[in-house]
């Protein structure tokens, strides 16, 4: 038969990056595209005595449905940690477990918005979240992204021009792609507009516990004194990605309807990881652990930065994040960004191309973003050291 | 702030099934309202011993994201079986993983169906799927469930009143919540219905697996010679439901539509799971497991068949399935519902209203759902004693 797509799923593709994420098989590639977290940031040893310990005492609990809001203690858990690492007030709101971060973005979107609501986003913005807005129908409007966070007056601007703006999605903390962090400043004033235009902000916070440089800045959410800041965070980042466990946090009755509306997508989050999570929480230092993590990736960033100081000329430009997975490269306006693309991945190294991450899919981009937490040092060197010597011919 | 919802979610409330498990806590509570698996079906010291093998070989690929498609080899092994047990041509259709049967069906709406269309159900249906429907802005049409399946007539009927029907969600086996069965002449009849009006069926199959007397009917699926059927299936009844481990398997240009969908809902379904799923069935007999599964739910089901043979008065009439985990009774039209609901709740026996499962909210209903796979038969006996003892004062 011929198939009739919903209008949102109509034109959607699969993300460019989980499609080069398959197709690094061949011998010799470097990825420096992937968004993996280090496979060393999973501490395998201690969650598989735990997982024993679940099996031996738990099993019968572990393996059977549980409720839609998620494992009681590691909700207490999660809430607790983020009441003292991010200043978020846990009294006035709700924590539940999601299938991921990106699970909860998705659900917020489906939560509050129709098709045809605008979300605002900085430009560029993370794909998954951009395209759980499109498969939603809603329309991801972009707000040029500074050194120091969305543009002020863009997002006042796009707030006039679209009255049906009903969120704005930032990443405040060391962003995807960019690796930026947007400044006090500019946080008190995202949130200052979003109060005079009367919208809901969604925060997405999967990188604010790596940073390796720097002092924290307060979370959107932690100065949130209307209920309007939905909060998303995840432990894909500091204890496992494939197990899929996020949280997301807000005003009760927000996460009450985004509750509703998991129940119908997968009913809850695998009940056993969830455990294992709260177990790990309970029995060992994961702030100790989260140290580690930073040290490595402040190690590698330092190299990738090293390599690309050597290796790029001059008149490339990238980010020095204090923080995340990822940097951002410009190319200067005389390199074609596809021709760079492709002659990189000619010499098997792989990167994400700018265009990916637009809000809007036919607009041109002059840059990629870069990831150093996947890659090896070794890698690292010798693909920042091959993208140079292909970009040193095109220049 | 005050909210404004997503047209669908407004007006969703929480699943009263998930919402009554939540209040099972109190002493002496009996419940006949779940849909949970028996504790006993779950293998889990198998699993567990899988899962120490996973952690000990292989913890760093189950711990890294993986692929939206899902994990190769458990692709690979349900494909295989779809084809010798439930005779789906899987050359030419395509098998993906997703969280849950339920991911498959919400991600089956979320692909084709635009807010305001219908998707015509079997009246009642499972309510995690007319839900999925409503909070996608689908609107769930009822077609009135015979004891050999919906209604032809019905069917046919619904498909001219409503052009805009995308597609028939039918539960043809053991059916959630009557655990009825649909006959192979109704069968064949659906799917010709659903080529002559071009429309989709989206075929979910929770407790094929689970029949207990009778034989086999075949799968919608196996007789798809279009591309028109989206088949659901779930490990959930099988080897463990807290884990959330389904799959969806149809034409590849529909599947992948999908897989771009579920992409932004949870990325992938959690890795350790699937490699687990995968490493139990290569390494264990599934079909001598389940067949341990099918003797105990007979035995069971006998058990509530006699009580209510034993306990209930001649006026309430109840179905007696050939399998699944469910059976359906209906009260005689003096008795109230929603009183005999509320009396059995004082009396700490719980069963679901049949409103719960109406297509239309507003509707009444004279039956309500009886489980027998989660309760002991112990349970069994004494639930249906004290259910019987409220009718008896109330016919």
């Amino acid at each position: 038969m011929k198939y009739q797509f919903s209008a949102a799923m109509q034109d959607m593709k699969p993300s460019a990056i989980r499609e080069i994420f398959k197709s690094l098989g061949q011998p010799g590639a470097i990825s420096l595209a992937a968004g993996n977290p280090a496979p060393e940031s999973f501490p395998s040893e201690q969650m598989a005595q735990i997982a024993a310990d679940i099996f031996e005492t738990r099993a019968a609990t572990a393996l059977q449905y549980g409720t839609t809001e998620g494992y009681t203690p590691l909700r207490e858990l999660v809430a607790a940690r983020l009441k003292t690492r991010f200043g978020i007030d846990t009294d006035q709101n709700m924590t539940v477990i999601t299938s991921g971060g990106q699970q909860a973005i998705e659900l917020a979107c489906k939560t509050f918005c129709n098709a045809g609501d605008v979300v605002i986003c900085e430009n560029p913005s993370f794909i998954g979240a951009l395209n759980a807005f499109r498969s939603l129908g809603a329309c991801p409007v972009g707000v040029e992204l500074e050194a120091d966070g969305m543009s002020i007056d863009g997002l006042e601007a796009a707030l006039k021009a679209h009255p049906n703006t009903k969120m704005i999605y930032v990443i405040p903390t060391f962003q995807n792609p960019a690796g930026l962090t947007t400044s006090l400043t500019k946080r008190r004033a995202i949130y200052a507009l979003a109060q005079q235009y009367d919208v809901m902000i969604l925060e997405d916070n999967p990188y604010g516990d790596l940073r390796f440089a720097g002092e924290d800045l307060p979370t959107l959410k932690s100065m949130d004194t209307d209920g309007r800041v939905i909060y998303c965070g995840t432990f894909s980042k500091i204890l496992s990605a494939g197990m899929r466990v996020g949280f997301v946090c807000g005003n009760e009755q927000a996460i009450q309807k985004m509750v509703v509306a998991k129940q119908t997508e997968d009913v809850h989050t695998n009940l056993f990881f969830q455990m294992l999570c709260a177990e790990y929480m309970a029995r060992y230092d994961l702030d100790a652990h989260i140290e580690g993590i930073r040290a490595l990736y402040r190690d590698k960033c330092a190299c990738m930065l090293d390599a690309l100081d050597r290796y790029m000329p001059q008149s490339v430009q990238y980010t020095r994040p204090d923080g995340g997975l990822f940097l951002w490269c410009t190319l200067p306006e005389s390199v074609s960004l596809s021709a760079f693309v492709a002659a990189a991945s000619d010499n098997k190294v792989f990167v994400v191309p700018g265009t990916t991450f637009n809000c809007d899919l036919t607009a041109p981009s002059q840059s990629f973003r870069l990831n150093y937490s996947t890659p090896s040092k070794e890698q690292i060197e010798e693909g920042v050291r091959k993208l140079g010597a292909v970009l040193q011919e095109m220049v």
